[in-house]
């Protein structure tokens, strides 16, 4: 699979340029992907594993490495795709690991390697890009640490950190979850059976399981509780992230007030909290102390919210070395529930509260040059059950868009775009839409490179009456300035002068509140083609999603790698 | 996905050759490959399915016809590739179907045209070859009629057909199949729960299942009884084939004798059983006259042989029009048994008296210009059990064999050939074996063009003790001449001088019983690159398989549809 001579020329200037950097270093890592039996909420399930595991092992790097991933997949018949969710893949715009849009995925015996810079500090994860493969337990976190001293050291000090990754677990098979979702009627596979907290969970119904011949065995060592273990009066850093396939979290650790200082690798204004709300695909970093009776255990605790649970607390130990507690005793109390799951307000408070560090604050462009504004509606096409945009529900095409675009490929997608408003003046967002019928397409946003771009998601009722949900959306290959949330309708004529242009922060996945309205801002300046898309898995299976374009022109020589479906196919 | 003008050149030829057949037709297939949830046996589980069906529509065609089938692959994330089981393929080596010799897999989205010549008449069959996926539902039948009046017309008269596919289903998913089998240690999925018959069965505990909340609906349309309805005193043939993925079957016709008169598309000197052995992979032709008292149904069954069963038996009904009784009733006997399980000389001898029909004998070469001598043998890999010829465990390669020897793309496989023989005289078959220890490889076989090549295949015992199975193995691209059977050791100084080399039956698949060998012969006369294996889905997943390549030098130019992956990629 070698490259072509000018490619090799182009990787000897990066080589060159990365050399350049002090003391950055290059990561390598051989990870060979699996389907392996294993039991993380005690429940034996086929997994989709990373050398073995899931999750699969924590990146480290400091800010300015080149992290290499060699990609190895052994499943039997299928492809896989990964995506370094939250790294911009700046110059890399074929390693964002985006099947369809920035690569054809990963057959079976093959090997592709993801090679791309850490270019800032903070808290990343990343998942399978394919289907629904982040479901079947292909998910990990990358940790990316701030040069001591550079401009980007953290204005917060700790003395230790802990990594938390947070899920929920289904016992069915995520072919056979969407294989439901794409049946008229719609199967669909209902709550999470277990949330999981670093990959461990427990399912609650697991000795009845196991008394009728099921394979729940609650003694198994890959469900053990995990254990955070912390000395007396020091400060902890926790590294939360959330790669749910569907549920809005709340984290809480029990007796320990939690202060937030980072929001996907970006510093915020300190603020306290008692737990945190988090949504799939996003991290936070809070600030605990350990300052509680050191002789007892404490819950970590993970509940549904948004969503009415049908879902037990999942829980983990925060235990005090030199206590008088055995570090894996469970703690005395019940563990706590978290906020009512329907107060959307509560968790709307702490979107707003969310703004950048004083210190750190980027001020966004005064103005955007363009405005896409996009209905959130649940739709109906032939019968199917499918979320979309302004009426269009995304499809993905089967030749990645940055081939079909950087190569001229005529026919690969849907030429024309989708459509930029809808009727924002007369459409009732709190009642069942009229006219549920929608278009599929995979048609895309070109946006002028350079340019600054502001798109506002406009959450609505779904097909059933009295019924918005939250939907965590995520830009791939960028950061965006969170500039307001509304619950209501969005007016272009009023909100936007609520814009906070002063210190926003930078994410890049925010939550649109039911019946909200979340407004974004970003610049269309890293050439490549971006998904921008629902981070539920099943919503973005559905079509709630869409694409960008930005400056494909300037994207370098593509790796041979990423091409061999469809249109690309000997291209 | 255009291909080069020379191709269409070529493709141009190929018509005008095809046209030059008189009535030659062409029969056009448009299939989509989905996800679907069946209920085969009344079990609701996710299947591979054509077109929402599982099996697929047969394929019906005159000899001489050209079948061309477009594939589109609509699952999710997984690939998918078809074999056309008995079509030789002369001149369409690349349409043969079989992942990692013919072709790359085709791709979630990709479309992939199967185009070839059915040149014989006779019953045959087709079925995901890759992974374990013809075990999820992929499979059917092609029915080829002969020339009426032609050379190959039937040597038989009959009034009517009816087709009977066997099969066997398992409630576990083939990922969980496959990743128990490449498990230490491994992870047997067992016994089927049912046995299908044109893809119908019944699971005996659908009652139980259903009490305690599985998916079990006995009153499934998927799963009613099929019925067969004859006209009384009429002669029927009933075409019959096996896609099982592990059993050997037993097929009886309650109170009806068979005449069997085809074997894998060959014509068979009649002869008379009650009930039929039949062997994944193989088809025969069986004639029955409807000669019984018209005011009664009667049971097909099908029941496993060679393994101690655990399935009950698969049955359906045959029903006389114009009689009493209602099509569907249950008839008033109990379901024949079959002959015991492990009466290997009953297998035997329906073997040997498989012989060519005497109008219609191929008389085989006197003398082979090389034999091959395989010891099938169970070992150990690493603590991995497999299977393996002459202490070789087959692994396919991710670049299939004809793209890589066509194209000299070099380190696609391991270019030392496998052994040619074995230490015939010392082994002791009835044994365990003293050293279980194997090596796997991809290595192949290739075959002086237009020479004659003997292979005997022997059995032995497995690791464990006083066992011994049933192998049937099945070689593409060509039919071979079965040459003898034995039980014990084969000898290369004794045994080929009581070959048959008078009326020999030509097939494509044939069995090896327990502790024997079996001989065959064929012309290495089809350029090509050609897959010969065991049929049981599993032991070719775990290495029972060898391939061979014949004049690959005189095969046209590739279609660029069979590549895209290994080294194949932008070739």
């Amino acid at each position: 699979m070698g490259r072509p001579p000018p490619r090799l020329l182009c990787c000897l200037f990066l080589s060159l340029s990365l050399a350049a950097a002090a003391h950055a270093a290059t990561r390598h890592h051989e990870w060979e992907i699996s389907y392996q039996f294993k039991s993380p909420d005690c429940v034996r399930k086929l997994a989709v594993t990373i050398n073995g595991q899931t999750p699969g092992p924590t990146i480290r790097a400091v800010q300015g490495d080149t992290v290499v991933v060699r990609v190895k997949n052994s499943l039997l018949t299928e492809n896989v795709a990964i995506h370094w969710h939250g790294i911009r893949q700046h110059g890399t715009p074929w390693a964002d690991g985006t099947e369809g849009v920035t690569q054809c995925p990963i057959l079976p015996g093959d090997v592709f390697t993801y090679t791309f810079v850490v270019d800032r500090p903070g808290t990343y994860m990343y998942h399978a890009h394919y289907g629904m493969q982040r479901s079947a337990g292909l998910n990990g976190l990358i940790v990316v640490s701030a040069k001591p001293g550079g401009p980007d050291a953290e204005p917060f000090g700790y003395d230790g950190e802990h990594s938390v990754l947070l899920n929920d677990w289904w016992h069915k098979s995520t072919y056979e979850q969407a294989a439901g979702l794409a049946s008229v009627p719609m199967g669909w596979v209902g709550e999470p059976q277990s949330l999981l907290i670093n990959g461990r969970g427990r399912f609650v119904n697991c000795s009845a399981m196991a008394a009728t011949g099921g394979a729940c065995n609650a003694a198994h060592p890959e469900c053990a509780t995990p254990v955070f273990a912390v000395v007396p009066g020091k400060t902890y850093r926790f590294r939360i992230a959330s790669v749910t396939s569907l549920s809005a979290l709340n984290f809480e650790i029990e007796g320990h007030e939690m202060t937030v200082v980072e929001a996907d690798g970006h510093y915020v204004k300190p603020f306290v909290v008692k737990n945190l709300n988090i949504y799939s695909g996003e991290t936070y970093s809070v600030l605990i102390k350990a300052n509680q009776d050191p002789n007892r255990n404490y819950w970590l605790a993970s509940n549904v919210v948004s969503r009415k649970p049908g879902t037990a607390t999942g829980t983990a130990i925060l235990s005090y070395y030199g206590g008088r507690s055995s570090p894996r005793r469970a703690p005395p109390t019940t563990p706590p529930t978290g906020p009512a799951w329907n107060d959307t307000m509560y968790r709307f408070n702490q979107s707003v509260a969310t703004v950048a560090h004083p210190a750190h604050v980027e001020a966004p462009p005064p103005r955007s040059d363009r405005t896409i504004l996009l209905l959130n509606t649940q739709n109906k096409i032939d019968g199917h059950i499918k979320w979309a945009l302004n009426n269009v529900s995304f499809t993905l095409p089967h030749t990645p868009y940055l081939v079909a675009m950087k190569g001229g490929l005529l026919g690969a997608f849907d030429q024309r775009p989708p459509p930029e408003t809808y009727a924002h003046r007369s459409y009732d967002i709190y009642a069942v839409q009229k006219n549920p019928n929608a278009t599929s397409s995979d048609g895309l946003y070109r946006l002028e490179f350079g340019s600054v771009v502001d798109v506002v998601l406009q959450n609505s009722n779904m097909l059933d009456a009295n019924k918005s949900e939250t939907h965590p959306w995520h830009l791939h290959g960028h950061d965006f300035w969170v500039l307001g949330y509304g619950i209501g309708r969005f007016d272009p004529a009023v909100h936007p002068k609520t814009y906070n242009l002063k210190d926003p922060i930078l994410k890049n996945t925010v939550a649109v509140h039911p019946y909200g309205w979340t407004a974004l801002r970003f610049k269309a300046d890293n050439p490549g083609v971006w998904a921008f898309h629902c981070h539920i898995e099943s919503h973005f299976f559905m079509g709630m999603g869409i694409v960008f374009e930005e400056g494909v022109e300037q994207v370098a020589e593509l790796p041979q790698e990423i091409m061999g479906c469809g249109k690309t196919k000997g291209h």
